[in-house]
Formats: structure tokens, sequence, C-alpha cells
């Protein structure tokens, strides 16, 4: 049968008439993007044309699974995008809902450096998910950013990130920005005997990116921030090579209508390289239901190849009061994101922390 | 007032007693990204928070135009795109359609260095819209690769250009290919006289695509093509500061149900530095309207700031017959680009390369 395929596994609108010919039509955009006849070499057709393995009627839709050559693929993560679902993402009826790979196209990718045993033990959280909250608005200076972190690592939180918002604008410069902020927790951490770290936004190009993750490793901070599908997932996993420090993906620009939440926010960034995964939770301020949102951690959690597992982490207008159903729903292994029920709290910002760190420690986990 | 803004304008999907409050959330959500208690700084309200301008109905939606403060985006690609439509990409009831930018903000990205000029200077193409085509299938070999180019340059096209899967697949490598197939263009140029350029398809992370830019400028390749969506629009902004050749900007992964096509590979393509935009043109495979392509063309062509024009590629399943009415439709300043309906021709590729040429040529323009 020649050389191990990649299994992709699309949703796609049609009637019965016309599903062959629309599964054999996504075959072909997806590998040679030609018409058959245009394709003149034998060889071409049996090792590189994708083949329909298999069309089954699933509700309103039918799900096609293709066979594509890990041939067309290399060693790039946008080139496995692009022969995901490149040319066939501008077609309205069909969606990209999984993906299944050889285990040494795995290999190669290489999935999370840390994932959740690095997290843990980065900061000392054992035996219970961790806690995460935002460094924002957007638009504060570093001085009052390190502050809000001051008071968030005294307050017990595990993660501070910054808000995906702030990246080298000149309300707050990256470097004074971090340089403050570490400072901040790293002072906080001697005061409590905490051990929080910080994972700061870096943003840009893969130069200013790969500078910022440089400069925040020699400043301390513990993880990086990286939302995958602005900066490309190519650089995700450039990232993930030489970061040093766990990498957490941030879901922005996912426009995850069209690509399967579970697959990009789960599966394909921890392939890339992500160590903890960022998606809306249901009950939040997004529309993501249950069922998603359980998909999404199986996809980040579960056995996948030789490839470690990510932290999924549940955020997006999560509150204090949401922390026991949260820990019943996702058991330990997972990070809380809370941000703005938080930063409302103002001058209580401290504990209100604390508050959600004894949510998090009572909270008993539900099988 | 304070410094100037720029106008996001998105096509939201509510009911008349819960637009205003969606549109509140959406300003918060694109901007500081808490909720309006949570920001404590009459600043940041001021300076930072993003505005609702507008709210009209259009249609079944809403048309919300937000003013947005341009200290948020700063001076990247990916934070543009992130202040535009980061978070928000994840609800499913609002398309981002529309951006206008202050001047300095348009100056700062600099859009094409070449321009629709750039690519009749290279091409000696003038009075009549250029002409294009694909190397495909994925598959083939460098040297049958160079074959199919020679046939393609001595049949008169002006650009050739990669398939955008072509990346750097051990059948047939970057380096290996773009010199053979660079090789073969040139003799071809040779023997006629004529003048045509290839665009070597660039892919990878950053470093990998600007070596491969290098390489392939070094080899005497006239262009390259660049998959923004996959590669991160940050790598476009990059590569557009110094390949030192036209860009032509390819539409993979661009998942434009969500961001609408004129906005994404018109306007903010050229922005980033695209001398040319490829499309899929209405009557061929891909489901966009005339009207959409109509705007699309309008986006990358149009007087927009000091930018210049980028020049639009009607693509995707076109034929020779349909040459008049592409003419007709979208006038000189285009770059018809054939590929299957050439490539099927196979002993005969030359002849209907020439037929393609010849209609260009034969075909009137009609206002």
């Amino acid at each position: 049968m020649g050389a191990p395929r990649l299994i992709a596994t699309y949703a796609v609108r049609a009637d019965a008439g016309s599903i062959d010919a629309r599964a054999q039509a996504l075959a072909l955009e997806q590998s040679v993007e030609l018409p058959l006849k245009a394709v003149h070499d034998a060889r071409i057709r049996e090792e590189f044309v994708a083949r329909v393995d298999a069309i089954d009627a699933c509700d309103d839709r039918f799900e096609v699974r293709l066979a594509l050559a890990t041939a067309t693929v290399g060693r790039d993560a946008g080139q496995l995008m692009n022969m995901l679902f490149g040319n066939s993402s501008l077609h309205d009826d069909v969606e990209l809902v999984d993906v299944a790979l050889p285990p040494e196209l795995a290999a190669t990718f290489g999935g999370p450096r840390f994932g959740i045993e690095g997290w843990r033990a980065a900061t000392g959280a054992v035996g219970r998910p961790l806690t995460c909250s935002a460094l924002k608005p957007l638009g504060l200076g570093p001085d009052a950013l390190a502050a809000l972190a001051g008071a968030l690592a005294r307050g017990g939180i595990d993660v501070i990130k910054d808000d995906h918002g702030l990246a080298d604008q000149a309300s707050a410069p990256f470097d004074e920005r971090v340089a403050a902020i570490q400072r901040a927790i790293a002072a906080a951490n001697r005061a409590t005997g905490g051990r929080t770290i910080y994972a700061p936004s870096v943003t840009g190009d893969l130069d200013a990116m790969r500078a910022q993750a440089r400069f925040a490793h020699d400043a301390g901070a513990g993880a990086i921030l990286v939302a995958p599908m602005v900066g490309g997932v190519s650089s995700l996993a450039a990232l993930a090579r030489d970061a040093g420090v766990p990498i957490l993906a941030h879901p922005s620009l996912a426009g995850a209508a069209r690509i399967a939440p579970p697959l990009l926010l789960g599966k394909l960034f921890r392939l890339f390289g992500a160590d903890a995964t960022i998606f809306p939770n249901a009950g939040g301020r997004f529309g993501y239901s249950r069922e998603t949102c359980a998909a999404i951690v199986r996809a980040a959690r579960d056995p996948w190849s030789n490839l470690r597992p990510a932290l999924p982490v549940p955020a997006g207008g999560m509150s204090v009061e949401q922390v026991p159903a949260m820990r019943s729903t996702f058991g330990d292994d997972a990070m809380l994101l809370i941000g703005g029920d938080l930063l409302a709290a103002g001058n209580a910002l401290e504990s209100r922390c604390r508050a959600f760190v004894a949510a998090v420690r009572e909270s008993a986990e539900v099988a």
C-alpha cells in the first residue's frame, strides 16, 4: 500500500446524490489541486492523490475521510495546515473535523516539550488544577501592570499571563513591562514562599517573537504565551524547539467555526508544541457547547502517539463561583483561568485571588 | 478627541433588542477584554476602550462600526489582526467586514513594494491583463516541473507560480526545484525573447521563508508566492520589507467565511505588502459571488492612502474560454491565472498556452 497516510476527516453539507463527487473533489483539492484528467503520471495518481477512504451520513451532513500522502506534508506545521484545509477553507460547505497522523509524523513535530508534568514541576502545583489569571487592561503602563501582577502572585495564582492584547505597544513596551512584572512576581514569591510563574505574550514576526522569548527567559519568566493563528503555526513550532519554558497557546483568530475547535485548539496546537491551550469554556461569554469543550480537553490530554499531554485551560468569562463545577468537569489536570472576575475586585484583588485559590484547593474532584 | 482611531466594521446577527449590548460587548472584547466595571482607570476608558461609533440595520444583520485606538496595534501585522478580530473570531454571530486606517498606520505597514506597475515592469506586459499559470501536480520531480515550466514559458505565460502545495518536500526539494525551473524559464526566454518570470512558493517559519526567498532571488526568480494565513501575516510583512521582488499572495487557509474576503484577500494582504493577490473567481470551483469578487478587486486596486495598488489575480478553475469575460469584468490591471485547464492539455500544453495568451491579447477591454 506504500507509505503510511494521514487521515483527515471533514464534515460536508451535500445531498446524497452529489456527495461522492464532492468527496472526490475534496480529495483532489487537498492534494494535487488538479482535475484527475490533468494528472498524467500514474505514479502520482497512486502515491500523491488523496484517497477517499469513507463517506458516512452523520446528522444533516456527511463525514468524509480522506487518506493524504505524508510525502505532501514534509516537516512544516504550516504545510500540514495547508494540506489539511488550505484551499478547502474557502468553501462554505466543508469543515475540517479531525486528523490522525502516522506516529513518525507526530514525532517530527514533537508536541509539548514540557506538557502537564512540566507545568506542575514549574509551579509546584500538585493534586489539584492549576490557577491562572491575566494582566489587563491594555493601556496600563509597566508599573501598574507590575503592581497588578504582584497582587495576583501574593494572592497565590500559579500562572499569570499577559492579556493576549498586550504586544509591544508604547503604553507598555515589551522589555520594560516584562522586567517590571517579573520583578514584582519574584518579590511576591520571596515574601510568600510561593512559586508563581509569568507567561508574557510574545508577538510579531518570528524574529521579534524569538527575541522577546529570549528576553523573557533571561528576565526569569517561567513560561510564554503564543497565539498560533496570529503568529503562524510554524512560529509556534519554531518557538517550541528552543523556548526552554512551557508554552501557553491562545485561541485568538482561530475563527474556529471552520476548523473544529477540538482539532485546532486541542490536537493541532498540542502537536506543534503548545504545553497548555486556552479555550472559551461553556457558560462563559463564548458560544462553545459543553460537548465541544469536553472534546477539546480530550484532544489536549488523551494519549496520542508519543506526545506529551497538554494542559487544557478553560477560560473566557469564568468566575470564582464556577470553580467547583469546572473541577468536577475537568478534573485535576487543568489550569483554571479567571481574569475579569478577579480584576473587577479592585482593591479587594488579593483577597478575591485567595478565594479563587481556596475554591480550587477545597473543591473535590468528582470523577 | 485624542489620537486618530482605526474604524473596524462588523456584521452582527442579533435582534433589535440586544444589538446595543452586543455592540458594546464587541467593543470591550476587541480592546480591553474586560467588563467596563473592571476598568478602574479613567484614562484607559477614554484612550484605549474601543468606542461604538454606529449601529445600522443592514439586511438581516446589523452593521456595527467600532473606533479602535491605534495605540493598541503598534507596528505588527499580527497584532492588527488580533485587535481587529482575535477573540471575536471565536463568536459565531459576527463577521469582520471592513477596516479604515489612519494614513500614518497604513504608511507603517507600507503595502505593496512593487504593485501593479512593478509586475508590468518585470514582465513587460502592458496594455492588457497579465497571464499566469501554475506548476503542478505536487509529486512531480524537479526535472518534470522544469520541463513543464519551459513549456509554459515558451507558450508565452507572463508569471509561472508554484502550486501552493509545493513546499520543501522530498519529491521536489526547494533549492533543487527552483534552480531547475528557473534555468528552464531562462532558456525559454532566451529562445523566444520573452520575459516570463517565476514565483516559487516560500513556506515554513520565517527563517525558512527568508532563506528560500534569498535562494530564489539569487537563482534569478523574479517573484515569490506567499500564503499569509498559513505563514502568518507578520511573515508576509517581514518578507515585503526585504524580498526585493514582487510578492504574490495565496488565499490558502483564509477560511474567508468569517473575515470578509474583500477585506482579507484585498485590503489586508495589500496593506501588509502583497503585490498581487489570488482569489477564487466566480464561475470557477469556489463559491464566491460576482459581487464578492468585484469587491476584492476594488479593495486591491482602488486608491487607498498612499499605498500602491496590488494586482488582482482571478483564479480557481478558470479556463481559456473565460478570458474574454474576465477581461471585460476586471479590465487590464489584472493577472489571469489558469492552471488545470492548461495542464490538462498534456502534449498540447504549449499550444494551449498560446491560445490563452492570444485570447488575452485579442479580448477587448469593455469598460
